[in-house]
Order: structure tokens, then sequence, then C-alpha cells
């Protein structure tokens, strides 16, 4: 890392620079967490490093008992794409016209600053606040998901650990910065089908049996089923068929066997068991000889009014001028691990629009506004 | 190859198996045409190689001038399939509990090899018979027939080149040798189809446009549609899926673009044509943005009774033991090339239970007797 004038720039923003300099392309921390857990060590958080796998996982806690607020984040970050393609090295943090570009600017090493900043603003404040404070870093969001929260989620299990509050950084903001509090996620499930027929000649249809004509009918059912109408302000529950393939490439011959993979995002009127007991139901009326492999990725979670959410949106509405939208959309976070242990869980962060794309950027000036937001949210959980 | 031991195989059990050892996936000919046009011209043939193409063409004749007999077969197999789906090599030929085992053993080395055995001793025993007697073989009967007979059929119409009569060796039998004689044969149309949606995240459908689940109930009508109810002795039209693919690999991603591979055998109710606009009508009336690019393999030919027909039906009789089947079911064959020329054509060949599918076989003593059956029928066309 060059050295940087100190003076030059804010806390945060000079912490989200070092970050996004240090490659870390999921699953590799880029030694972020070795960085984080130095400063936090040096503010008296008491650091486990959990590595599982080729996953880096940090657990930073300050305080001894009483109510836990957990901030959870991720250091890894998608791949870049063609460097060409970028207006500057997604790895070099720029600052051009008031804008900080590099990937994991906003998804979310923006985030996992402004959390450090906070919390060393907190603990120098408050070294004796009741209950206890902690951050949950993964290298593991943007890939498998396996060796990272999902894990750690289990070892906490297993270990008692309470877990009351939970605040994910992910960047939640759809315009501007405190736009939107999410409030929930959709659950998701995939399946692996695999549906087999009778390999034969196209001239011989009699003496084959074709997975496609078979498969047809029953994939259009799944496709078509309204699941429900949505779920508080969830949406509603969506299938959709992601790939599909058969066939020998040749054009006379009947295939043997098809493949299709689909996945379902559900709201919490469904379990994912009770959603593979439909499908496979539909399955097996259409006569279909199959064998369908499942993977959970996560059941839905809810946080229904509260303390929380009360407070999130109040320091939101404060520094945005008008109350959020409370949203339950968008794809998956590693709140769906932390939710089941029992903790209400929200996300705030910045700005989504330019996130996995090329030109990662979040605004200077919402940066530098953010470990404020994170701050007051604490002291309204902690100090109230 | 392998040395065999003569004494210990037929000749015509050794030509097969030497013939499938040669792996000549379409439109590889694998040099199988030249071992038989090695022996041909040794039987004094005059031999042409046509190339176009990737494609080899043969064509081997024997006497100067009146009525042409031609027989038509093709080297090329269609792909064999995963190994380890089969009980022994595809390419290694085994006989076990006599039977022969090999991808090409049914479809058509055999008939192939069994043509070569009868045309040396008809001209040995006869080496100035009246008429002409001729071997036609291509290496692109199993893929594109682009290349194979339709291109050397051209080539014929230019020369002024005359056919009067043709026998495929096709696998024509149904459960014993000779029991069904193939008197004319469906038209192949083939559609290469592309469906465009809009790509996006499996977990915003609405900003998303997915081509599956738009194409699936305009494909189930058309796979469920009963298209007629057979023409004289022809089977209905039909229409099969042959290759269906979709997809980016991640199951995150809803995939903006869908291809089709479907082909219908049609009887002489129907022109191409024509059920290219019936088809076209459905996939306009479900709405679909999609291309379709159509191939047309061939219409449909049929062979009404007459001296040739007579004469195949009392050989097969006097083999089998009954009259066989007049049929003019299955796929469609290098005959519909044939055929427009002005030949009469007729197709005879071992029995086509496992032809496409993995452990193709033929039974060694079915084999054995095919080159009788081609000599006599040889000598009831020509020296009668």
């Amino acid at each position: 890392m060059a050295l940087r004038e100190a003076n030059t720039m804010s806390d945060v923003l000079d912490l989200t620079c070092e970050l996004i300099a240090r490659p870390s392309v999921t699953p590799d921390d880029g030694h972020c967490q070795a960085v984080i857990a130095r400063r936090l060590l040096a503010s008296k958080f008491r650091c486990e490093h959990l590595h599982y796998g080729d996953v880096d996982n940090l657990w930073a806690v300050h305080g001894d008992e009483g109510p836990t607020l957990v901030l959870l984040g991720h250091t890894d970050v998608v791949p870049p794409g063609p460097r060409e393609a970028w207006g500057s090295d997604p790895f070099v943090p720029e600052i051009r016209d008031g804008v900080l570009y590099g990937r994991g600017a906003a998804d979310m090493k923006g985030s996992v600053a402004a959390f450090v900043v906070a919390l060393e603003r907190f603990v120098a404040a408050n070294p004796d606040h009741p209950g206890r404070i902690a951050l949950l870093l993964t290298s593991d969001e943007e890939g498998d998901a396996v060796d990272g929260v999902r894990r750690v989620a289990e070892t906490f299990r297993e270990r008692g650990e309470r877990i009351d509050w939970c605040i994910t950084g992910e960047p939640s903001s759809t315009t501007r910065l405190g736009d939107l509090l999410r409030v929930g996620r959709r659950g998701t499930l995939s399946a692996t089908l695999t549906v087999h027929g009778v390999q034969g000649h196209v001239a011989y249809p009699e003496k084959a049996r074709n997975p496609i004509h078979q498969a047809m009918p029953a994939l259009s059912e799944l496709a078509a089923r309204r699941w429900d109408d949505g779920y508080e302000t969830f949406p509603p529950t969506s299938l959709q068929i992601s790939n599909i393939h058969a066939g020998t490439g040749a054009n006379n011959v009947i295939p043997g066997e098809l493949q299709v993979l689909f996945n379902l995002r559900f709201n919490p009127n469904w379990r994912a068991e009770q959603l593979e007991r439909e499908c496979e139901d539909v399955l097996r009326r259409h006569g279909l000889d199959y064998q369908a492999r499942w993977h959970r990725g996560g059941e839905p979670f809810y946080t229904p009014e509260g303390p929380l959410r009360a407070a999130a949106r109040s320091v939101l509405a404060a520094h945005a001028g008008a109350a959020p939208d409370e949203s339950t959309g968008g794809g998956t976070s590693d709140a769906r691990f932390i939710a089941p242990l029992g903790a209400q869980c929200i996300e705030i962060g910045p700005v989504n629009a330019s996130i996995h794309k090329v030109d990662e950027n979040v605004s200077v000036a919402d940066l530098e506004a953010l470990p404020g937001l994170y701050l007051r949210l604490i002291e309204r959980m902690l100090l109230a």
C-alpha cells in the first residue's frame, strides 16, 4: 500500500481505499480482515478468526453480557471483468468528481469501513456500554456461501451465542442514501432435475420416449403457477427455469435425458420443504421418470415492526429528510443465516446502482455520512 | 486393425467387423469406402470417388448398358453417446451369444458389407451380365445429408445417369430378418428455432422475460398435435423435439435466449411448405419473439406395385417363410434423392430394434443370410 497523507482524507474514506486496494475476489479476503482486526484490537475488541476451507471469517466483540447487536458484512467482491471496460483500475481506488471508484466501493467495502469507524467511535465514547456490540465479517458472501456466515452460524448455534439484532451493510439504497430500509429477504431454493426417457430415432417415436415432450407440460405448469399473492411487503413467490438442456446435437435422435435447473424465490408463506413437496407432486402427477436434487439456499426471514425497525426508520429519516421505504425485495444476503438464530435483521447501506458492474462506485459524501448513521443506530439500540 | 483369423469368421462378418472398427461418426467415412473400393476394383468394378465438402461418396459400377440396379448405403454412423453406457466399446466389434455389437452393426455397416459380398459373388458368376449393377455409398446419411446422395443425385441428373431400380440397405426388419419390405418413406423437415427473451436476475423476474417459460406452451402444443391419421400404408405425420438448450450455467440468471431443434416426419398428406406455415402459426399465436430456420430434408416418396416389389416380396418370403409386410413407415433414407431420378426404390435390411441406441447390434445368423438375399434379388432383376 502506498502511504496516504492522513490529513487529506477522512478516516472512513481512507480505510475504504485501503480495502479496495486489496484485491479480494471471492472467496479471497486479501488480508482485509487482518487490517480491520488490528484496528479493533486497539479499541479493545476481542477478535476471533474462524477459518473454514478457503474462507476467512472475523468475529470481533466488545462488552460482556446483555443484548447483542451485530454488524454483518463481507470483505470479498465479485470479479471485476475485463480491466479495459473500467474507467480506472478496479483495484486502485480513484476519486473523480466526488465519486470513489473501485471494485467493492459499494458492495461492500465502504459499509465495512463505516462499521469499523462507527465501532471505534462508539467504544471510545462508551467504554463500559451495556450489552455487547460485535462485527462479523466473511470472505464468502459472493461465492458459494457455504464456509462463510452459514458455517459461522452453525458454530454460534452450538456455542449458544446470543444475537438480538443484526444490521447488514449490503447496499440497500436505491437513489439516495437512506431511501430504503430492508426488513426481510425472500428464501431461495434450487433444483437440479433430470428427466429420464428412452433414446431413439425420431422416425420411430413409438419405440422411444421423448423426455422433452414428457417434461414440457409439467414444467409449463410449474412456471405458470401463481404460488401466492405476496406476504406483507414481500413480492409473490416466483419460480424461474434458468437452464434447460437435452439433445445429442443430431436432429434425428430423440434424447434419452433432459436436464433442468430451476430456482424459487419465496416469501414466508412457504418453507423450502413444502415447496419441494409441491414441485415433486406436479412432476409425479405428470408421470415423469425423474430425479430431483434440491439445494436449500436459505429460508426467508422477516423482521416485523419493533424497536430495531423503529430506530432505523428514525435514523434514516433524520438523514434523508423523509421516511425510508421499508422493503423485502431484492436478492438474498447473509442475514438469512443470522435470522434463524432468533435475531431481528435489517439491512442499511449505500446506493446499489453500480454493484456487480464495471465502474462500481460510491459517492464520497454518502460514504462519509455512513459511520454517523451506524453510530446513531448503535446508540439507539444499546444506550436508550 | 488387429489381424483376424480368416477361418473363424465368414466373409460378411469379417468385413462388417472391419468397418465397425473404423470409427466413422457422420460425416467421417473413416476410410471405409477405400477398403470397399479396393475389393470392388479387384472384381473389375469402375470406382469413382466423389468428394463434396467433408463428405466422401463412392460410385462403383459393373456392366456397360441397359437397366441399372443400384445398391445404396452409407458408411457413417450416429455418435455412440457415453462409452460407459455400452456393454463393450462401440468401435470394437464384439460377438456375445451369437450377436455382433458395435455402432453401425445394424445401421448399416452390416448391410454395406453384405452388398459388397453379394456384388463380388454376382459378377464372379456372371462376368458378362446384362444391364448394369452398381453400389452407391455416402458418409453423410446420418448428418446434414447435403453433400451426400443429395449432391450425387444432382450430378447424376446433369450427367443423365440412368437408374431403374434401387435397393437401400437400411435396417427395415422389425423382429425377424425379411419380415418387412419398405416401399416408400415419409418426408423430413427440420427447424432450428431461436426464442428471444430478456436476460435478468431470477430475483427480479418482472425485469426479465424468460424465453423458456414463454416457449413451453407453444412447444407443448406442437408436440401434442395429431397431424393426420396416416396415408395409404404411411404412418401418421409426427413432430419430435430433438434438442433444447438455454441457460448460462448459473442458477440465478434468467437466460436471454432458447435454442430448439425439432423434426417432422410426414406422409404424402403434406408438403414441407405447408408444415412450415402451420408451425409458425402456432409460434406466432403464442406471441413468441422467434426466428425459425427451416431445412427441407426431402419430400415423401412411394413405390407402387411392380416388378421390383414383386421380386423382393418373393425373395423375402422364401427366406422368412411368410410374405413380408409392405410398409412406408420409419424414418427417411437416401432413397428420397434417388426416387426423383425416376427409380423404383425399396429398402431391405436387418432388424432395426437397436439402431441409434447404446449396444447397437445385429444377429450373426441374420448378417450371414443377408448377402444371399441381395444376391437372389440382383439375379431376379438382371438375369430373369
